[in-house]
């Protein structure tokens, strides 16, 4: 059902929830960009960021399985570019598409040139960017990251930590701040007709994009229209306690200038209508309550079902049961 | 200048020496089948092989860069299996090729098929098998490994050791002995037009093929005929001191039901006429020499000299000035 002809996306996230937002968006349109964010400081891309000083592979790499096409060649492609040697040794916990990507980068000496070449290598279905030239660290002020002080704010630093912090997040700052955009990245976000943010990690893969200066101003400033697909849940230590209104608060308040155009929840996840119709409205965006949920107990989107209703908001079928 | 219609050609080696004849054979004729051995302990493949106890993957790996295209696609994913890994950490001495490799073996649990997976990401112009499906050891009885004792002969053990010995070779063996051969790869050879064994290091990579049983049946009893191509120079450690007839000796010595049909020497390489003439006639093969060397002070094959030679021996032109 890809349209080949369909509308220039861009979805910006990282890990699972941007692998989600790819394998709905490439099954509704041929001209796909992923752009990625590059504050990993764990697993196989920790180590290899380390190692070598390149950005983080990992979101990247899963970025680009998403892309894989549904045929023998594109499955057995994701499947090898996400495999994690098990063994007992130094390659214990490695995975082969983060090698390949930082083996392009060594021989090409480029970032965007390598994850061009490894996309052409997978006859991937689109393009995968990184947010920013240079690898970056995340730091969040986090109330309560000592249960025994629930009440003190205090400082903390990288992607596992913050992402998995007993606390609760109030704000996240970059490190290096106001890091340099990819420019290729900049250039899609631009020259795209709809713009995705989410779901995925609410802080440290989603609103990572809106603290690099360059790409926030594209977002703010680009004429595409603007999707925010909204998490099916809260997540513990990120976003606990959080209401898909306070998803929304949080994006707003790092980046009140971002205007939006189309919110996207699926209904298991309101608890409350109003608050978050009052905060779509306010933004001045239109809600759309769909079933996107994969329905496993998981907190995933289904990315057939995601697909669909993407097609419906891209074609703007305003009179859709889609649409509130 | 590919022939798609060529005769099929199965080459039996390892290391350089293969590649050189992969580079040659892929410009020749459509139909080509690498046998590889798997014997290797040192480096990436001897570390990947000690973790995950699989088939030592660098000189497979090898063979299928040397399989890339020309085009731009096969050239840039050759230099991307060769990739060797820099740095100062794990990583450092891994070739992606390798890693790979390794990884279509877990994820298919079958050595044959990874490979050929692997040559169809890269577009491979031929199929590449293993002599044998399980690991092994070369082991050599050496003359004077220990230099203060000339006379001595003493058993060494590993490739790389035995390779880089310092006295002088007079047999190997392999470890487990009578390995089982690769059935692909005993049938590639039962069903083609023309066999080529060497060049390559002598006793670890061309002569290793003649120690698994079934694989040396199928060279013995294949109505294929058999070139052998001859190293362009002796191989300190492995063949020192050897000339062309010692090479050919060492052959029929660990194999003396094969036949030969043609022998190819560069002129460089032949010090002395009548023995090489002799030896080749009471193999009852023929004598080729000719300009087959890179010419650039080192002793490797020129793939494009060797492709316009191999062309002419398999095209059976025997009034050619290539044939004496």
């Amino acid at each position: 059902m890809t349209d080949p002809e369909g509308p220039s996306v861009v979805a910006l996230g990282g890990g699972h929830g941007l692998h989600a937002t790819l394998s709905a968006l490439r099954r509704v349109t041929g001209d796909v960009t992923a752009v990625v964010t590059v504050a990993d400081n764990g697993g196989s891309s920790g180590r290899l960021r380390g190692e070598f000083g390149v950005l983080p592979p990992g979101d990247l790499r899963m970025a680009l399985a998403a892309l894989c096409g549904d045929d023998d060649w594109g499955q057995t492609w994701a499947r090898v570019l996400q495999h994690r040697f098990d063994g007992q040794g130094e390659m214990k916990g490695h995975v082969v598409g983060n090698l390949l990507i930082v083996a392009l980068w060594e021989l090409l000496g480029e970032h965007v040139d390598g994850l061009d070449w490894v996309a052409r290598l997978l006859d991937a279905r689109g393009r995968v960017l990184p947010m920013a030239i240079t690898p970056m660290d995340i730091t969040a002020e986090v109330r309560g990251a000592d249960p025994a002080e629930p009440d003190r704010v205090s400082l903390v630093r990288g992607q596992v930590q913050v992402a998995t912090t007993a606390g609760r997040l109030t704000s996240i700052r970059l490190d290096p701040p106001d890091p340099s955009a990819c420019p290729e990245a900049v250039a899609a976000v631009r020259a795209a007709d709809w713009v995705v943010l989410g779901p995925g990690s609410w802080y440290t893969s989603v609103i990572p994009h809106l603290m690099v200066p360059d790409l926030r101003a594209a977002l703010e400033q680009t004429a595409a229209r603007r999707l925010v697909v909204l998490n099916l849940g809260e997540q513990t230590g990120e976003t606990s306690g959080y209401g898909p209104e306070d998803h929304l608060g949080a994006l707003f308040e790092h980046a009140p200038d971002l205007r939006v155009d189309a919110v996207l929840v699926d209904p298991t996840s309101v608890r409350d209508h109003d608050p978050l119709e009052g905060a779509v409205a306010s933004a001045g965006a239109r809600l759309v309550v769909a079933d996107v949920a994969l329905g496993d107990g998981t907190p995933r989107h289904d990315p057939v079902k995601l697909s669909r209703v993407c097609a419906r908001i891209f074609g703007n079928v305003s009179g859709s049961a889609a649409w509130r």
